[in-house]
């Protein structure tokens, strides 16, 4: 018997003409005990229901605080602005993005370890993980720019090559998250549904939407059909409140014209049974600071509150 | 004793280098009596202390269908599309909004006049009323447009030479206002003040801001001194639902990546003692259908309902 090195494609998107809702088919929670530490039996079945939960004020203001310090320490360190890692304005160099962040600074480091996070995110995926992607969000008031409905698995099976649904985004907000400023939006439920985008135009293109369809981008029917089904749902919370949500969960945010920016650090844990291969969709893989592939570390959970130590 | 003709500007506005917040030198409430008839005591003392109020469902659903009837209808003529009223998409020739709304159709004619509106206005203003400006604005889902921050009435001070503050603006929703399709945002009690929006650029502009001040736009500092010390509040509510604000409350939307639209008629009301004189910025006037300024009736009051019945 043969052994395949490449995964089987068990979600292909960007193939069809036509986009496609097919079902999951993974667990949502690959434990199958009921869950010790971390996560209440009732959070845990919201997780399985919702594919997100979100817990108010997991983190301290004095752990907000020092988090807060270190970001801004880093946006404004020239060395750090040079780096790929660094996405800055156009016009103004302003920093508003640092991707790997659990790599570049200590204390991002290890609040991506607090015992916190890593006891429900050992839960979920029941396996030892590693960061497939990290990064500090620093969004301005005035004129926040929308982020446009998605599932984070998609992209990441095709360009990555993450083979299965065994992955979780946490975001930890740094800025109190109100319904005027943008906050992350989700659809409960929509983490079962899997969305094949479109990959090469239909001959009858123009007389289903009038807009150009985009490519890697859910199709409008298709998100009309989850809203309608799941409806949607933005939480709120002060600063240190964390969202953690399914990697197929269908999200996105609105644009912010109120003056209260909004910050997040967002750390995405894979689990190392589920590693990147070849990107699905055949291109060349994104940069590592993007998706990591050879700088594979697996995580040790540390005592809450180390990072705020590093800082104080 | 020389008259002018033209009324004093008590408004100042684009003129100096940096922007002010100057106080309101008009009533809020025109009236002096207490409220017969449209209006609670209650909520006359909310329009006083917020310069708004929203009323859901004053208008029935059977009211809404009507309405949304007539919309339609008048978004798919041929020839209301090719009038300098309606305002198209550049791609598709969709209509996104109909200006003059009260002059293109009966249906919103009489809407414009139905006495649940009109009792309303008349003890705000304490005068006869024209519309200033009327439209009907259908925005999409996925990709709806953010509204900037701003004063109704600093525009059509500088711009359509209104002299005073003595016209509200009445927003009829035709679809659900919820918290994700970019609904309206206001500052409740913003009207008290008045944002004198920079007109020429201060010699150490670049200090003061790093991205450059629009004209007429008012500032991010004002904005934000104006958030701290009165909030954002966001009127919720199903198709039907009124709200009633004053000309100078400030107030803007984000944009919309919901699949939800959302459609209003717009109406405002100004005292026939108020009418515009010249633009107070020194330009030549806006158009007639964007500021009612030869073609000037006063609105008499029809019973509630009228404007129904044209439809049914």
């Amino acid at each position: 018997m043969e052994v395949s090195l490449t995964p089987q494609d068990v979600y292909p998107s960007r193939i069809e003409a036509e986009p496609q809702i097919r079902g999951r088919q993974d667990p949502v929670i690959h434990s199958t005990t009921r869950p010790k530490n971390g996560l209440t039996t009732e959070q845990a079945a919201a997780f399985e229901r919702d594919g997100f939960i979100s817990i108010p004020s997991l983190f301290s203001p004095g752990e907000v605080a020092a988090l807060t310090t270190e970001l801004d320490s880093m946006a404004n360190d020239p060395l750090i602005a040079s780096k790929d890692e660094a996405i800055c304005e156009p016009d103004s160099g302003i920093v508003r993005s640092i991707f790997r962040v659990h790599g570049m600074s200590e204390v991002f480091a290890a609040l991506a370890r607090d015992e916190r996070i890593m006891n429900i995110v050992r839960h979920l995926l029941d396996d030892d993980t590693y960061i497939h992607q990290s990064r500090v969000n620093m969004k301005p008031g005035f004129a926040g720019k929308e982020f446009y409905w998605h599932s984070d698995f998609e992209t990441w099976h095709v360009e990555d090559g993450m083979p299965r649904m065994r992955a979780v985004s946490v975001s930890i907000a740094l800025t109190e998250n109100n319904e005027f400023n943008g906050p992350l939006m989700l659809m409960p439920g929509s983490h079962l549904d899997y969305i094949a985008c479109v990959g090469k135009t239909p001959d009858n293109h123009y007389k289903q939407s009038l807009r150009k369809q985009e490519y890697g981008v859910p199709d409008r029917t298709s998100l009309s059909v989850l809203a309608e089904k799941y409806g949607i749902v933005a939480p709120k919370g002060p600063a240190g409140s964390v969202t953690i949500f399914d990697c197929n969960t269908m999200h996105g945010s609105n644009g912010n014209i109120s003056p209260w920016p909004r910050s997040n650090a967002f750390f995405v844990y894979n689990a190392i049974s589920n590693r990147v291969a070849e990107p699905f969709g055949g291109m060349k893989p994104r940069p590592e600071f993007i998706a990591a592939r050879e700088n594979i570390e697996v995580l040790q959970a540390l005592p809450r509150g180390s990072f705020a130590q590093m800082v104080s």
